[in-house]
Parts: C-alpha cells; structure tokens; sequence
C-alpha cells in the first residue's frame, strides 16, 4: 500500500469511527475548509465546511438513539503527490440502542483530496444512489454486482 | 487561466460537442480506458471504457433524430501536475431535428483527470440527482441555488 493509499485509508477510518460515534468535530476534521459536497439527499450543493457541518449535524441528531455503522466495499484509490482520489460503494447500515439492525442503505460515494500541511482533506465529496429509469426513484441497495 | 483549467476546459469542450453530434468516437476520447463511472441511471457502477462506451451507444442511440445540448455551471477545477478534479451542475437539453426545445435535465457531474501522454483523461465520472427526502424520487431542476 503506497503511502498514499495509506492517508486515504485514514480519512475512510477516521469517517467510520466519526460517524459511529456521531462525532461531528471528529468527522469534519476529514474535510477542507473549502470544500464542495455533492449530497445524495435533497440538496444540490454545499458549499464549505460551515455548510456541511449543519447538515452533518442534522443527521446525527435526526439518528436519536440509533447509531450507523458505515463499510466501504470496491474501494478505488488514485493518484499521487499530495492530490487523490477515492471512489467506492458505501454502505450505512442503522441499529438500535438495543444493538439490533433496524435498515440499511448503499451509495456511491467519491472523493477528491487535497493536501493542506501534512494531512490529506476531503476537497470534494460526491454521493449519489443510480436513478431507476422508469419511477426515478433512487436505487437505494446493489443487488448483485452492476 | 492555470494550464490545467485550460486542459479540463478542453475536456468540456470535447464532451460537449461530442454529444451534440452524438459521436461516440469522439466522446470516449474524454476517458481514460481504465474509467470508473458512477453514471445518474440505473447502473451502480460501469468499470472500464468499453463497458462505458455501451451505455453511451445506448444513450445517443435512444435519441433517434433529437439532438441534446450540454451546459456547464459552476465549475470548480482543482488540483495540478498531471492530476486535476472538476465539478459543476450541468444540464441536458433535448432539441428535435427542427431545432425546438423538447426538454431540460440537471444533474450535478464530478470528474477525476489523470493526465496520460499529453492529455488529461477522465479516469473518473460521477453524476447524479439528489435524493428527495419524502418520495425517494430523484430532483432533476435545480430550482434557483440549493
């Protein structure tokens, strides 16, 4: 593993731990002050962190006492000198307090990073679910592989 | 403009006129033969430009004697030496073979370029609707600037 795919690997960490833990100081320390987010829900466009953060911060308190563990499953990473990128299909599976499984739900997920000092920030976060050609409605789970 | 917005530009420029002439040809010129493609409709993921330049077969196949233009807005390039990002709303208009406008189409559109030999390729593509929150159904207006 190049390193990288190393630092990738610790943003995608440090975003599974963040959410699990509905940190939203943890979770924005993986995103550049200036960063662009493509959201698959509602909204086309937020633009910088400060915007971003108030709709992490709706999510985690829309959770309540339910938590979301995330994977990340064929996980592409590229490029090089402090620029790269990493594409992959995200799921966000939600459980009770109880600890019992209550819905789960996939996306595509991509991200652009930058280097800012020494660490690797998210400049540029796209998530989407294809659109269904006949209802255009989200398709919200990959069965199989296509 | 830094040489590498010019080179995306350029990139633009071909995707945009490629589409218009529906040249398939032309049009995978755009990406690198290793793309990934999380494409808006109906399929998850499209690995590699052939499996890509099926769909786009399909696509410009399915317009019959319709033409569609492409706009760009907000487009945000990043990154340098050989490596670049590039984001922007864009919509799709479909024109028919005597020019009148039939209908528009918006979905947000992130591309990753790796510059092979002299030329940046789209290594890969990202588009999408959002998500409405009550239906499921994919937004594909972008009403005023959200």
């Amino acid at each position: 593993m190049s390193d990288i795919e190393k630092q990738v690997q610790r943003a995608i960490d440090t975003y599974k731990s963040a959410v699990l833990a509905k940190n939203v100081e943890t979770l924005m320390h993986v995103y550049d002050p200036d960063v662009r987010v493509f959201d698959a829900w509602g909204t086309w466009s937020y633009e910088g962190a400060a915007a971003w953060r108030v709709a992490v911060e709706g999510w985690f308190s829309s959770l309540g006492s339910e938590t979301v563990r995330v994977t990340f499953d064929d996980v592409k990473i590229l490029g090089g000198q402090g620029f790269a990128s990493m594409s992959a299909i995200v799921t966000y599976t939600a459980s009770s307090a109880q600890g019992q499984e209550l819905r789960a739900m996939q996306n595509r997920i991509t991200w652009v990073l930058e280097k800012s000092g020494h660490v690797l920030r998210v400049i540029h976060e796209h998530t989407s679910a294809p659109i269904g050609f006949e209802d255009t409605k989200a398709i919200l789970k990959r069965e199989g592989k296509t």
